[in-house]
């Protein structure tokens, strides 16, 4: 398996997952580690195994490494374009339906961190929720009458007003909504220390840097997952005698992983 | 459900099916068909149900109309650029895992048409098949004396050689492997009516073009699938009385589809 | 369906869904509510439908709800001997495999508040995990790098010392285990606000009171739902004209839900 | 994994299952057999295995082997409260759903005998269906005429006019429902040979030993599966040199068995 | 859909079913029940649905339909050919993986009665299990002595002796393996009233009438489910106005029930 | 595992699997190969395990090796009337529900080929298509316009206009539906190559041999699989140490595969 292109590596488990779903005794030679560099050319690991479980598991594995490795490149790449000490690149919910814990595991790999995986690990109070429950303070208020103590709150907001109201509610985290960076550095001051903030929407490569400075905690970024292009990844068999084997692939060619 | 940005739309079945697995009863009317150009801000469908149902299945039906429309636009814009009345585009297996009937769907909508669906419905011998067998008349005779008469074969080639060889084995479909259009041109005046051609690798949006008129049948193109920009669509919420239901999905945000 | 004891309602959504699911045309009049009191004798649902759809859930559906408000009487009796305006009862992880949902909202139905749901959406370091990090704040830092920002982490606690470095180490909740209630009063005026105290180990209805006042924000207790004494319900069928389907059930008394 | 406190041990395959699931190199010494008695302090078994795995199956599978072990101290103290050489304890259907084939293996471990699994496996004719069918010849004839020969009947009775109508119709087995012991040493004279008996209902640990010599063949208690305490076991890790993987663990504690 | 043949039609609920899989709104007019005799050229159902629908679901419902009427219908022949007023007719556990419980539920709707389900609603001890326990009455006590009191025991007998055995261990059935009419006729006074008697082994249509007045209770034949001549049946596709649907299917058959 | 008659052996993989899945560390020797001819009473394979997995597997893989024995040896028997160089024996799609993918092995082991699997590997456009579409040629324009160009479609005719219309229209294959050997070989000679032909209707064993020469390519046999005579096969148990194992199952018969 080798990269045709440079970028972050993700997928180690994939590999090792797919090619023994198929064929149990297929030793695997890992050459480079979830999260490391490669460069185009570079081999990534070295599969021994029956030539028809390669075959057959060979492109779903090579779709899942190389959007892993895509969302592991691209994160990496706004990591380094925002290049602050303390605000972090986070994902959001924009995953693809089946493949959210690998790409996020994946933005991980790229340096990135994660902001919750569903609707079961923390609540995000947004505008909709807002506007049902009246006000922030109700919509806090329901939110903690209901859920146990160790589920997070966030608040999103995008007035200064609604920014207030949020601290007023002790919010464990609070998110600015579309928000200007100096808007951002302004605002932030009234944050107390304990409550988490958060940028979120209209952020793109070309802007990320200009929020390097302005003391939020977390930048969140839906096109990490929801706008990928993967890392060109091929896989080169090599074989020697297994001919026969071969045949009999071709000719069963029914099912893939 | 509004369109954010300018394309193709697809995923009119996502919209009716997820918002009615957690609400039999929600009601959507549809604005915009599934193929259909849309423009920023313009409204795709109206949902009408409970409002914890329609909140918990946004992000994943957003998420799947969003990529879905997005590889729709990717592949209308593929065959504006190569603008020929012979040759079609094509998808290929680089899709994502749990999701290739959706985005062979798309690329359908899209204007484009679907290369097989996985290793069940045709045969495409390799170069690692080649060469395990041997010859590419070896390889033809194995798989044709082990599958049933029904599915089609289609070989890759690399030299003119082997063309010839293919088009001597009788193969349903021959696919010219990162060749040049002029070299395209000017080797398949030796392919017979009867077989189909295929060109693929090394095929950009930049250099599509060029493939307008090499009499090719078909261009498959991986990137319509593998890298995706998705379509920006959002949902608004618009309540009026359901409050009281709001406040209850507040508190017990624990599931979504 | 009725109560053959005293105690607290919980099962709405299970007669529903149990008695639909074997046909979907039955009619179901809740005469209870969940969290509601009922008394020996008291009718709790009047469920109209098929004979042999009734006699076939009838089982699992009262299993299920005798437990549920066996773990809602149960839950409520620890609320009312603990009787605290301050201090919550909540549950642990030490539900029945494949019941959890259930059971934890049980305990909501009978007054009390959920603790996290399972590893995944909060983190609890124990005694084992702090010996294998070598210190609190070790295993504290290990869990803060790897983990997103909106999972909260609570901390086990022994000893004073303990204490201090968990607050040190700005965890999100601190648990007093095993601690008697004056030890916890005395330890407690360390805790600053902003994190959430619980106590745990060795609290039983006998010894719940001693601590109303010691000043702890959550008790949790194992009890309410790995030693549930059931709710006695039953179920009485009252036909008219069935017979003929009543018979047909006899003989085909194959499935149960 | 040790006993906290005295009683009949059950769950050998539970942990057998449970850790290998999660380790399958894990090495697993168990110290009890199933349906041995335990007393507090007691090593039950020895787990070797990646410590991460430990932690994550430890709170199932310890959830399983606290509630059958359970199940089986309740059980036998029914059978040496009973202490009766002819009359058996047995189980009813009123399990857990989803753990039935356990909770009915731990009254096994504990001394007791299994009543049916569920509707497929016997046949349990109740004042419902006797009303349906108008008589008890009647139900019984309509269950023989539908069902195979190989399944049992069973007919629940509770006057002596039943009594006798039971015995006319063959049935295989008479349960007497709530009537006292008394009466069950009087009315069991009829019983003919090849008939077997059983009591239930309204029979406590407390009055249980009232039927010791009533004659009848089997008791079936409700409680040894409804109102289950559970034995209290815990698991103490020991580690070594594993702290590095402990850390890898606390940071990626998102699933559990 | 018509009978291409004449027989016993058995599958009303697999046609039922099987359209409305795929198109809710489909309705159905059955025309015959199950157990009816049909001849040829008899229209069994009437199907009013989504064209698309009904081409997809044919196939499989076809198949069924076909299996398990000609089940029946050889069932009905066997129960004719026996023609005796005190034996039955029953199957065995010869199905076809899967279909079980249609295979078995055309048994009975051709006249023939169901022996054991599965290894769970009864016990047959055969010639292996009883070399292993040394001795028949060694085997029973063994299965006596683990299993519940609602369970029948059969036992597999070819001599005398055997006989003698299994009526001392009070077994609930004996099973004559491979025994002539004549030897049954002569052995069979030996068993007392209480006691079931099955024959088996080498019984076929051609010799079937020669146990008709031998006094056993049941005759199982395996060949009822294991060569199974499928009773033709074919759907005819009636339409009007659907040709816009039809094509649209024919475009997309990419999936079957 | 022994034959007891005689016939073509299919099964190897379901003996393998089967009994694995029960005791992994059975050990398997086989005598045949899938294939071959074994005639009675001759062994084809050797299983060694423990007494209760083999005992529990046992009745599910004997139905399923017979049923696959079965249809191999119709195949070889229809391939052998038949008795032709040019002219292959082929499946339908009146499988078994559940079974396809071994039944349609089982017809490669006995000499025949496959046909299309499903839905989803080929089109056939049937009588009912091309009265919905109006003709053969608006019927294959429709699939060719909506289907990708890997996919075979195949033409049932049943008149000489249909023909060649049919070759008129370029389809891949042309059923001949119910036609007389001799009208085959008179219609034949207007099929250009390039285009494959099926026989299809009506064939049967007593008149396969009449098709011979009539020059078809593929003849499709529906009874191959949908009235299928197993092949018996039987399973002897040589116990020799494992009383004490034996009896344990004998107690514990609850579950099979």
């Amino acid at each position: 398996m080798i990269a045709k292109d440079e970028g972050i590596f993700c997928g180690e488990q994939i590999i090792q997952t797919g090619f023994r779903l198929l064929d149990e005794s297929s030793q695997i030679t890992q050459k480079v580690k979830d999260g490391e560099k490669v460069v185009k050319g570079q081999e990534l690991a070295l599969i021994n195994g029956r030539v028809s479980a390669l075959l057959k598991a060979e492109r779903v594995v090579l779709n899942l490494v190389q959007r892993m490795s895509g969302i592991a490149t691209k994160t990496n790449e706004a990591v380094r374009v925002l290049n602050s000490s303390k605000t972090r690149i986070c994902d959001t919910r924009k995953t693809t339906p089946g493949l959210r814990m690998l790409e996020k595991y994946a933005v991980r790999c790229g340096g990135g961190f994660n902001h919750r995986y569903g609707l079961y690990d923390a609540v995000m109070i947004k505008d909709n929720h807002i506007s049902f429950a009246g006000s922030i303070s109700h919509a806090v208020d329901a939110v903690r009458s209901n859920l146990g103590h160790m589920v997070k709150v966030e608040v999103e907001i995008e007035t200064k007003d609604q920014l207030l109201e949020a601290i007023e509610a002790k919010v464990d985290c609070i998110m600015f909504d579309n928000r200007h960076p100096d808007q951002i550095k302004d605002w932030i001051n009234n944050v107390p220390a304990g409550i988490l903030t958060e940028a979120s929407g209209g952020i793109t490569l070309d802007n990320l840097d200009s929020y390097s400075d302005c003391g939020i905690d977390y930048i969140s970024l839906g096109f990490l997952t929801h706008s990928v292009k993967s890392l060109d990844v091929s896989a080169k068999v090599m074989a020697e005698t297994e001919g026969a084997v071969a045949y009999e692939y071709i000719g069963d060619a029914r099912s893939e992983i």
